[in-house]
């Protein structure tokens, strides 16, 4: 089976990128994009990377779709499939790209249909911004991006490995705890650090928001690009992956907590020795192709 | 007066930046380049942007300079201060471009001679790389500088003011106390949080470091540049500004503990309403010229 229909619910920067990219590199003949917003439909109209869209109802396009993913804040899949599952046509596909998995899954179950199978997906890829205009085809190339069904050996599960390879990333399978407790480090908790950090330096009295502005250039403006995600993506993210997070949270206080103990005690070995440690990773990560080895990301200013 | 001869100590990235902008920018008619590193100075030769090059003494160089400047790790200010200020001429200047002013001025302070003027600067920019092939002419475009003098209205920090802004950057004038607490909010802390989140994700033993490295996309892959920076600066950044720095870790964890009990707490309302105060910020660096707003900050993968 190929996605001859596919149906995007939440146009925003993922969906929209998605539709985008399954149009351009052949991956669907036909995309339909359903939205709440009427900003977002009005742009996704104007933008023209669909071939349908619909603000309110999508009965018509759920039942043509041979896929749908659902794209919206993640604390809203539950809702949005409830609403579609019905409309589906037998056989169909439902996938998703909340940020995490667990708790998606839990919200979508006991809404499923036993002729529709729901394998859920999370693509590593993003931006700082949101909505339609900010998505692009090309966002998700050579990115990961991991599925996470709830049984081995599924044949939707290859047609969706497929679709994300035809838009240019790697796929990873894994189960839905080991994907939540893998992006509670690499994305949930960096998340929280940089929202939390930059909330201390507006709020250090000490400090005027003038000068953390004017002297951001030492490092603190990597934060702010990451504290400027969206609030409410993020909020759901946390409280639904609320263990994982802790956890790794709780981790990053104690290591924290021994590096000021170095700073107090005046240790520079055991700071110089932590330091040194994590050079590492990065050149990993470079060779890897998952990020520029340009200075300063080769920012253009 | 100009700067006719400019004697750079510490060839590496600041180093020899300075030293190409000062010859690209017309602000020094002779540049030298003294750097204890054999190999760096086969690169700085190499790289010809010096009109001399000493890896041993620079006596005779220090006697021609009206302005040296220490590009040093900010722990050997005071050796390098020692040797070099018993050769400098009568009514030069002397400078230097230490991430912490306080413990630099004081490490210098016993060397100085009265007919030498010490003014401490500190310019806001850089990258992850280090030595001379990683510097480059532009880097303090529209960055600013920081000057700490420790007299008010000396004609030798307006020299070095306009020096400065003939590099490209904009000049502000401190206390030496208030750029050590500023800069420990906008460059030290966010440098520390950084090697401290990226050793955790390194050390977590339910995550294995190939997960980290694939799926680092997802925000992680930010705080491993920063955590990529020279190590024995750093150190010694963190141990010559441990009161401000402690300061700032202290409220940050406590920020961060507020937060963990929102999400332990399932309050996302509080999360909701620090995540929205912090995108704020962001404009205002973007607005102010400090970063990109392009995407990522404009990656080219
Ligand atoms: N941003 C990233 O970097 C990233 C990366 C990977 C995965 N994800 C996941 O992708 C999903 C979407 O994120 P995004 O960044 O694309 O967000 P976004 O740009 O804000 O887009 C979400 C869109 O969905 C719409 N929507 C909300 N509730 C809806 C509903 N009940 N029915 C129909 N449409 C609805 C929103 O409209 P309103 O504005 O009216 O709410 C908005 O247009 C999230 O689950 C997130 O976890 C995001
Ligand atoms: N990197 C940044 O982003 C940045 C930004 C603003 C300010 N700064 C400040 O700039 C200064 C230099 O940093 P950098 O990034 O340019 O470092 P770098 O690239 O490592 O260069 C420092 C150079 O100084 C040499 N050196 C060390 N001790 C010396 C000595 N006693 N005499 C002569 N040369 C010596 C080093 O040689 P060896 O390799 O043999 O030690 C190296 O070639 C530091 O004080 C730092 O705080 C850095």
């Amino acid at each position: 089976m190929t996605i001859e229909t596919l149906l995007i619910i939440g146009g925003g920067l993922i969906g929209s990128s998605i539709a985008r990219a399954a149009k351009a590199y052949g991956q669907a003949k036909t995309v339909y994009v359903m939205d709440n917003s009427p900003e977002a439909c009005t742009a996704i109209e104007r933008l023209g990377f669909a071939d349908g869209v619909s603000e309110g109802q999508a009965d018509f396009y759920a039942a043509q779709a041979d896929l749908v993913i659902l794209c919206v804040p993640p604390g809203r899949m539950g809702d949005v499939a409830e609403k579609v599952i019905p409309n589906m046509k037998s056989g169909a596909i439902l996938s998703d790209v909340g940020s995490i998995k667990g708790a998606v899954i839990e919200a979508v179950k006991p809404h499923l249909r036993k002729d529709i199978c729901f394998v859920a997906g999370h693509p590593i890829a993003g931006t700082e911004h949101s909505g339609p205009e900010a998505g692009f085809a090309e966002i998700f190339k050579d990115r990961w991006c991991v599925l996470t069904p709830t049984e081995e050996g599924l044949e939707q599960t290859q047609i969706l490995k497929t679709f994300w390879e035809g838009l240019g990333s790697d796929v990873a399978i894994m189960t839905p705890e080991r994907h939540d407790i893998v992006l509670a480090t690499t994305s949930h908790v960096p998340h929280l650090i940089a929202y939390t950090l930059v909330g201390t330096a507006v709020d250090m009295e000490t400090v005027t928001q003038n000068e953390v502005v004017k002297f951001s250039a030492g490092g603190f403006r990597d934060f702010t690009r990451i504290a400027a995600s969206d609030p409410i993506m993020w909020r759901d993210v946390f409280l639904s992956n609320r263990e994982a997070t802790l956890e790794v949270v709780d981790r990053f206080i104690e290591d924290l907590t021994a590096l000021k103990r170095a700073i107090r005690w005046e240790d520079g070995e055991t700071l110089l020795e932590h330091f040194a440690k994590t050079r590492d990773i990065r050149r990993h990560i470079v060779d890897a192709g998952q990020d520029s080895s340009t200075p300063n990301f080769g920012r253009d200013d």
